[in-house]
């Protein structure tokens, strides 16, 4: 094509859409790689469906919201497909579908991206990831425990310390509703409830007697409720005088013991697992324990994993009765916190070695010295010119290498290399025979790694 | 929803689409972990780009096929947007679009999934995943033996040994069929030779025959030229007498010689590495090394890694003069091959112990035991529900678990399990003291790991 004549595209992403440059790409990748690890050391298996569904699959399974935000469009074929717009339609479809092939307890996770047509707005993207966990087929409560030793195991492993997971059980709200005489308002109680972190209890109250009937006492015992606190054996205590004999409630409130028991059992410390009466988590599915999941320093970005117990997740695919319980570990909302806590690398490289090439002639010298780091489990990358040394340091300094190695004829003649430490600027000649053991020992004294 | 209301939906997927479940996914999983630590370890770092783009962005890139597979359509925002069919397009829009932000040599991977909307056909899909490597931004011949030894490397560390790396050089053609007086009809010859290895040299001559007007002498000729073999040594010969100074023939062939050298001095094993001048990847953009890559036991399947080197990205979307050389593995063409060579493990779970709920009341017992496993890196899952030992074990034998734990009141009072592994239904008594030492010694000696 003649320079002349060639008429170019502007290069843009889409409004609420964005590229991941490597520096956002490697933090997350890590991120995703520790949820695999952890959901896998439980048994959890991967499964993965198709982008597309009918749209019929799709539409009125979320909300209106959702339905309005959905991406479909009539295919090649004639047939009217969405974009899946998370993975928990999906998986109900895909566990009706392969019910015989999979057998229950069906154990899962999924990775994978979802599309939602929002509105843009700061921090809001229509493209995003999920990063669910679900055990299916079972009342049993040991997957409520489960699931609160996967979320405590996955934030443990992402590297937090200071993090909370907050516990409630939707059969004692709904018993102690039944017994307040709120039940056939749950929704709107509950939904004012969720709000008692944003609103106080003053907001909740208001709420309350705007949005639902309930007398002045109604709202009394609403607020007692959720005023609730103390030690977990506290909460509970607290929690049997309001439940009294009302049976959901005292059933939900095994549940929370049980789920209390079994966490500390599974390794979860003290007080990292604690009863919060005021999460309802609106979701109307839930119908058993609760979680939702706060960072110590920094609770204002919200939940970053939250889930519950759910009866039935494929009613409109089958007449197979499959309870359930997960959770989704919010990965854009850990990994914005992560980066306001200043706990994220900022590498935009994933090796940690560049190899300088200082002529062009000794190529082979460092390609085989390169095939040696990495053999020895070390990222080496050979920079690809024999340009200005200064020039591959620039290189190395913007791309966030912890060494560089760098060898001249003498350094090639005398079997060595000068070993450079970026950060400090120390520089030291190291011998590179019996399979380059000196160089690999400095390497990883210093980077870690075995 | 009373039972009797709800009206199902058909669970399916769509046409050309399909489920991952567990056993097709724990491979696909493994292949493209590994195919990220051997990218990393080059210094090749990971970006992502949006699903979605304008359509202005991605259709003409392709060939006329991939614009009309393409699927299209009107967002809510009125944008006529695509999702993308190859992960080339996207690299060149981003590489436009960031510059100034990543710098070059800028060497990147993506593995991600794109969609065309093909005749559905056996083995095709209309969704699948690519994983593609590039480096951009240079023209030295240091990117170019990169590149086989990260062939080299990924198809080692997935587990291959015995496979073939195909070089050849589209400088070496152009630069003979210059001489042979066919260069303007380049595009036809090579999509002739492209062909040899399915219809022969007689299919070649007669394609040529039919689809230039290549004179018998000149038909000749490039079967002269595509019949050269023998050593690399005897190759580079031929190819040399038939270059004669035509000038860029010899360049190419310089190319092909530091190749040669610098994979050898990268590791690679004499003999994996082969020129071979029928190799020709009709793609008009390459214009200097090509690579494919053939599995000795599998040849039939085709190419599972293949690329080559480019002259200009992203010239549609800027006048930056932007060099690169890359390969893209065909995760879906080795996961068929794997699974036709036995070489793909068939567990359905990725934890290898079962820990049997022998009963509920030692629910703590079991997952106390649980911790300590999963601590020393064993995946472990405890079966939600106290049922028969006996269901609980034909689980296990469905889902391919390598060993189960059973502990009933007396182990647990003697702080004691039974190890049984399964393939050999061999049990043992085995003390979990001292944080289960003895139990984790037993797993690792059988199951492996640190």
């Amino acid at each position: 094509m003649n320079e002349k004549t060639v008429e170019r595209i502007e290069p843009r992403t889409l409004k609420g859409f964005r590229d991941y440059l490597p520096e956002a790409m490697l933090p997350r990748e890590r991120l995703m790689e520790t949820a695999r690890k952890v959901y896998r050391s439980f048994g959890f298996a991967p499964i993965d469906t198709p982008t597309l569904e009918y749209f019929e699959v799709l539409a009125g399974k979320g909300s209106e919201e959702t339905d309005r935000q959905m991406y479909h469009f009539e295919d090649q074929g004639g047939r009217h497909v969405g974009m899946r717009f998370d993975l928990t339609v999906p998986l109900a479809r895909f566990v009706a579908q392969h019910a015989n092939e999979i057998g229950f307890p069906f154990k899962r996770y999924h990775i994978a991206t979802v599309w939602r047509g929002e509105a843009p707005q700061a921090g809001r993207y229509r493209e995003f990831m999920q990063c669910d966990f679900d055990t299916i087929g079972t009342e049993s409560i040991a997957s409520d425990i489960e699931t609160a030793l996967v979320i405590n195991e996955l934030l443990t492993a992402i590297g937090f310390e200071r993090f909370q997971i907050r516990l409630n059980n939707r059969k004692v709200l709904n018993g102690l509703l039944k017994r307040f005489g709120l039940l056939d308002q749950s929704t709107a109680v509950l939904r004012a409830i969720d709000k008692l972190g944003k609103i106080g209890p003053e907001g909740v109250a208001k709420e309350l007697r705007e949005s639902t009937n309930a007398a002045a006492e109604q709202v009394a015992a609403i607020l007692q409720m959720t005023a609730v606190s103390g030690t977990t054996a506290d909460v509970l205590r607290q929690l049997e005088l309001l439940a009294g004999d009302e049976e959901l409630a005292v059933r939900g409130l095994d549940e929370l013991r049980s789920v209390v028991g079994g966490s500390a059992a599974g390794g979860i410390p003290d007080g990292r697992l604690a009863i919060d009466v005021s999460i309802a988590r609106g979701l109307d599915y839930y119908t058993g324990s609760i979680y939702e999941t706060f960072l110590t320093d920094l609770p204002t970005i919200g939940s970053v994993c939250s889930g519950g117990r759910y009866d039935d997740l494929a009613k409109l695919f089958t007449k197979q009765h499959l309870p359930g319980i997960g959770a989704s570990l919010g990965l854009d909302r850990l990994l914005a916190a992560m980066e306001e806590l200043k706990l994220l690398p900022q590498a935009k490289t994933p090796a940690q070695v560049l190899v300088v090439q200082f002529d062009a002639g000794s190529l082979p010298y460092y390609l085989t010295l390169a095939k040696q780091l990495r053999a020895a489990g070390i990222g080496v990358e050979v920079f690809p010119e024999p340009k200005k040394v200064g020039q591959q340091f620039k290189y190395a300094d913007r791309r966030g290498f912890a060494a560089a190695v760098i060898a001249g004829p003498d350094e090639v003649a005398a079997g060595k290399v000068q070993l450079k430490w970026l950060a400090e600027g120390s520089q030291a000649e190291v011998s590179v025979g019996n399979g380059a053991a000196e160089l690999i020992a400095q390497l990883r004294a210093k980077l870690g790694g075995a």
